[in-house]
């Protein structure tokens, strides 16, 4: 066999810590049961890591690892044939790590989804100018091996779309608010307490954390330069237990999609609270899952559906790059030279095309949905639902919404308009005092 | 830009036909516009064709294709880089054609699946002496990247187990029964009708073809060698609509799956009609589409959903293999040395362990189900579910079967047991009178 691969670990928490036993307890089997060697032809091997502590590695119990207190230091150490960052964060201590493997010519992996959407080009860049490897398959979607299927599944192929649910926490909250009819802010707490969520929430719950996955799904797909500020962003936290409860009746469920798609205006990328039909791939992933579905064109879709998260699903993913590595496998990072990409920019929204659920806060009195159909006729909106519940929680049945003898939501569902039409019809009708509050805005993904 | 990358393609048959297309329309855009030699640094290019007659060539009305009759010649054609073949069939001439490229130093593409599972070994080693790829993507699951899932996507990881849908035809027969409350019979013709299923349909609803896929996968994901001759195979014909109405009361759907599962007398590889869970994602793919769940050891399932056959979509399959090549990367074909294999043997059937759904024509005389009760007892058979249906089709309520006054079918569902201890207690109660028929026994699948 030939000589193992030496891996250089920086970071080890939650995914450092798997990914070390992982690859300890693939070394500590017999050869013939150590199935990343046999797969890589020659043993991989941890032989010195960086953590803020060294007692972080003497809690590992693996034997005979050399510490090096500094990441950059360990990125260019001689000794190492690769370089692993696991630290996270989108600037210093791992950008300038991964920097210093690069330039010494080491093949990086790493897990850290928000340095490669920030600087991703930059370092992919990097590794192009140095012939080496920059694998981040764990950056999106845990152990589901979205990366590796856009930058080599469908090489010969163009995407329509690419969209998916990316963030276990989000899903995990709207399943539970669903499944159990209880508000965003209690669900949110039980997802605190199981350790789903972190302290402030905000990163996960307003679609940042999806953000910065489908910008980089969004450069593999359709070859664009990775910017997590070329993507709409819209969280999760205005969503009530009626808008899910609207939506299957209406045949939906509501997910937080992050969605790159193909427009006349260029790729637009998005991440929203989403209607998806209840019969769509999509909408059956409930909890913690995640799921990406990837639309040719020129034929149906191909979604994968697995454990966006946990030690050891994400250090699976992370030895997976490392064993591309071992075994001298090398694509371009983000699917094709760093030259070849071409510029971003944030979809203009405004000309976002598509279905909406609205729901509005109707005040009771004669002529209020004369009104609200005059200002949406006015914006050439056409209605496929309309849906008024009594108090009880009963559908009104076919009555006019103006006959209600108490003010009751009204839910309307929108045949394909645009974003700006919606909005100023919605505007008109606040205008009109014939709506408390502001409407419930959510947009519908065909499928 | 770099030497283009010269194809030859054997057999032009449909997914032949697409292949051309796809590589003709990706050659035919400007440079910026030809994603596939922008992600692989080189053009593609289809330069020589073999077929059974050359107007097959011409059809395609791709300018300045030379026809080459036998396809062995073609193979070994000094003018070309890669072979690609799509004739099918697990011998002559796809075999010896696969043979002499790669004896002649030439990576092949193909997407014959009969060829790899009955003599994948062979060509492996083949290809591995000669140092170039043999890839097959195409040949299980279409459009879904599941042969690179295995093969690269989990390199770190043991497997539990890796089954799936791997045959439209039947999955959509399956679906149509269900739906439509329709027999067997009807659901084939209707599957002839639209192409979905051959004149002699055997290969496909008896399972053989199913049996081929999950022998490749099984020797992906364990590394066993691959041979069809290891797999148990019964398949749908069958299956009654009771036994789906059945199923979904139970909470269960009927699917034709391939299953290969580690056990303790080694890796099982089996395809019958199984139940699995309403909630699981196997239950939800519907019609012609492909899945595949794959089971690591530590983690949630992966699970990916596609579609199974077509020729874009099958096409799309057989170019991101000539990409690999393309871009220089090659992993052995089953994923490890081909001397690493380990011997595979067909699972000994009478010691599956798992649930069991039992249909019986119970005579209606009084003792029948205290017989029925007594034979499963003897075999230490535990029933989690009783279901006897009345004449109109209600379920019978609490009462005990013994006192139906018309003789009806009786549902039990098994707790874990053996296959052993299934057939024994059925053959008695044969034996005993008290059942018409042959039972209907279908195995159920955890998830």
């Amino acid at each position: 066999m030939v000589a193992p691969l030496k891996v250089g670990l920086a970071g080890l928490g939650t995914v450092g810590g798997s990914v070390a036993r992982l690859l300890q307890k693939q070394e500590s089997n017999a050869p013939e049961s150590n199935v990343l060697a046999t797969r890589c032809g020659r043993p991989v091997k941890l032989v010195a890591v960086s953590a803020k502590a060294e007692a972080e590695m003497h809690a590992l119990g693996i034997p005979g690892l050399r510490f090096v207190p500094s990441p950059a230091t360990l990125a260019a150490d001689p000794e190492i044939d690769a370089f692993v960052e696991l630290m996270g964060g989108a600037g210093d201590p791992a950008k300038s790590a991964i920097e210093a493997a690069l330039s010494a010519g080491k093949p990086v992996v790493t897990a850290n989804k928000a340095l490669i959407a920030r600087h991703g080009v930059a370092l992919a860049t990097l590794a192009e100018k140095h012939g080496v490897a920059l694998n981040f398959e764990a950056a999106v979607g845990g152990a589901i091996p979205v990366v590796k299927t856009l930058r080599e599944g469908f090489a010969g192929n163009s995407f329509e779309r690419v969209y998916g649910i990316l963030n276990g926490t989000c899903n995990y909250i709207l399943s539970r608010m669903e499944g159990e009819k209880l508000s965003f802010a209690d669900c949110l707490r039980e997802a605190q307490r199981l350790g789903y969520a972190e302290a402030d929430p905000t990163f996960d719950v307003e679609g940042f954390d999806t953000a910065q996955k489908i910008a980089i799904l969004a450069s593999l797909a359709f070859g664009v330069q990775v910017d997590p500020d070329a993507v709409f962003v819209e969280g999760i936290s205005s969503i009530m237990p009626e808008d899910l409860e609207a939506a299957a009746e209406l045949g939906y469920r509501i997910k937080l999609l992050g969605v790159a798609v193909r427009t006349e205006q260029g790729i637009e990328q998005r991440v929203h609270p989403t209607m998806v039909r209840l019969d769509s791939p999509l909408a059956q992933v409930m909890g913690v899952t995640n799921a990406v579905t990837v639309d040719p064109a020129g034929f149906p879709p191909i979604t994968l559906v697995g454990p966006g998260a946990g030690g050891a699903a994400t250090a699976s993913a992370v030895v997976a790059d490392l064993a591309d590595i071992a075994r001298g496998l090398r694509a371009a990072p983000f699917g094709r030279p760093t030259e070849a990409l071409i510029g971003s920019r944030r979809a203009p929204m405004q000309r976002h095309e598509g279905g909406y659920y609205i729901r509005l806060a109707a005040v009771d009195r004669p002529g209020t949905f004369a009104t609200i159909a005059k200002h949406l006729a006015d914006e050439h909106i056409s209605l496929e639902s309309i849906v008024q519940r009594r108090r009880n929680g009963e559908p009104h049945g076919g009555s006019s919404p103006d006959s209600a003898q108490t003010p009751a939501p009204v839910i309307l569902v929108t045949y394909a308009t645009t974003e700006d039409a919606v909005r100023k019809a919605l505007s008109e009708i606040k205008n009109r005092g014939v709506i408390a509050g502001n409407p419930q805005v959510i947009r519908i993904e065909k499928n």
